[in-house]
């Protein structure tokens, strides 16, 4: 089949509410393959779902939060899709599989569809092919999508441009108020889950929360961070969690804020391009690096002849 | 004074050896400042610095461990540039500059110099001042540059590209190791330090680590990451970890790995210039990105239009 016959053939199904067909683009787009990139042309800007990203420490139990958030969520009768986005590294991968396993009871469900993607490099932010799968996801016509990031980096900062709301999940268990404090991932949260609640020093991390977020800067429209106290393992605390997603995306209405959230993420999109390319121009400029190296040229210089409009993007 | 004169003044005493020329122009290289580039472009490639980069958690204890490491360089004879990385959030400002206080008795030995510099976002990656930076301290003489990050991102990954030996600082206190594992940090580190390692713990964390170390990947040359135990704030092991850096150092040497890291850091500096532009072009194109938002133009043709030769980088 040609390209355009197999294009029309993917949308035909896409549109329809295929989830093969959805699996297919991502697999497309992930992938890079222009036929990914055509049907997301012709499909984006279609529908519009409620977008959280959840992020937190490795083992501060995201997936099985997130596993719980969507019960609640299938519980409104929303069509849920998560993207579980992975580092891609030799260490990681057997532990956050072996988490992710616990969301495989919805692969039943007709309802929920849940996709793993790869991050950029082991502690690299989101790929491009986050967000064109966020945008796929979106236009498949589910009502809530998760973001599910490991937090260790990049991603976490990334994660708030794309989302609407941004949850940040902490646990007692693992030093983790002054981790997030040292690394300024509290300005990022529009709400915080303290999970693993039934461990001691509960009580203590919510209170330190609460002491920081008093110095936190003021956030668009008067929104005060809640923090919730949950036990992904029993469920509790997640009704409450998810009523609390409900308010922010709330304020976010009728404060006009959406519109802001929306930009951001295009905008992220494009910066994500204009990087990517840039990385892979560089990394086929052999010459133009070692004259770099060697004092012969400034890194400007080189950057400038790479941005000749006769080398084409690879 | 005209700018050629000033660059002929500061360029002049540059050469000379005087630091207040060298500060000045890390000032005006950070400031984005024209006169700064035009310095750096001349003098890049004068001296050949041992480049340490010196990571791990916050708290870890890195800014004692690089205080003691000064003074085991100072022993040697070794001029010492230490360039101290700072994510720039309003919650990490305070803590880390009380680290860094402790490295300020060196400031009285003029073999030594320390500079703060700021990161991209809180938890972004290497800003490319950070290694123009680099370039300045490493063309004005010092034997040995020191530059530490604080590891809570994607600079870890940065840091490990800009530096010829990269030192991954652990401690028993924090659940290190799993952070470390679940991370994916373990493959960039060169060396590894079990700092505070008399608090209880620091023997299981290096057995762990050597766990670990089993199943990663070769390394260039068959090197094999060693582990020192260290205790920073009485000395304890630095000596042995300081050897461990110059072993390090002669590996490099002994197996031409050293024109590679050179090779690998002049690419971080052309992809940060791309990147930087790539993003300042982004966040003043107001129209493209607001009909990416609408689903008007997909984020590759906004690249492209962006990348439109007749578009100047800001």
């Amino acid at each position: 089949m040609a390209h355009e016959a197999h294009l029309e053939d993917l949308e035909g199904r896409f549109r329809a509410g295929d989830v093969r067909a959805l699996a297919r683009a991502l697999t497309l787009v992930e992938a890079g393959h222009p036929l990914g990139q055509a049907l997301l042309k012709r499909v984006r800007g279609q529908g519009r779902a409620k977008v959280v990203g959840i992020t937190g420490s490795p083992g501060a139990g995201k997936s099985t939060l997130t596993d719980r958030l969507i019960l609640e969520a299938r519980k409104r009768g929303e069509k849920v899709g998560v993207l579980a986005v992975d580092p891609s590294s030799p260490f990681t991968g057997g532990a956050i599989l072996g988490d992710r396993i616990r969301m495989m009871r919805h692969h039943q469900d007709p309802g929920v569809y849940i996709r793993s993607l790869a991050s950029r490099g082991a502690l690299g932010g989101l790929a491009g092919a986050t967000v064109a799968a966020l945008a796929l996801l979106e236009a498949f016509g589910f009502d809530r999508i998760f973001v599910e990031t490991v937090g260790v980096g990049q991603s976490e900062v990334d994660i708030a441009r794309v989302a609407d709301t941004t949850l940040l999940v902490l646990t007692p268990a693992a030093g983790d108020a002054v981790q997030a404090f040292k690394a300024g991932v509290m300005e990022i949260a529009d709400l915080f889950a303290v999970n693993k609640f039934d461990l001691p020093g509960g009580e203590r991390l919510i209170q330190e929360l609460k002491s920081a977020l008093e110095l936190s800067p003021p956030r668009p429209g008067g929104w005060r961070p809640p923090i919730y106290p949950t036990v992904a393992a029993t469920g509790e605390g997640v009704e409450e969690l998810f009523e609390g997603l409900e308010a922010h995306h709330r304020h976010l209405l009728e404060h006009g804020l959406l519109e802001g959230h929306r930009l951001e993420r295009a905008r992220f999109e494009v910066e994500s391009v204009l990087q990517e390319w840039g990385r892979r121009r560089t990394q086929s400029a052999g010459e133009l690096v070692r004259r770099v190296a060697q004092g012969e040229l400034s890194p400007e210089e080189a950057a400038l002849a790479l941005l000749d409009p006769s080398a084409k993007p690879a």
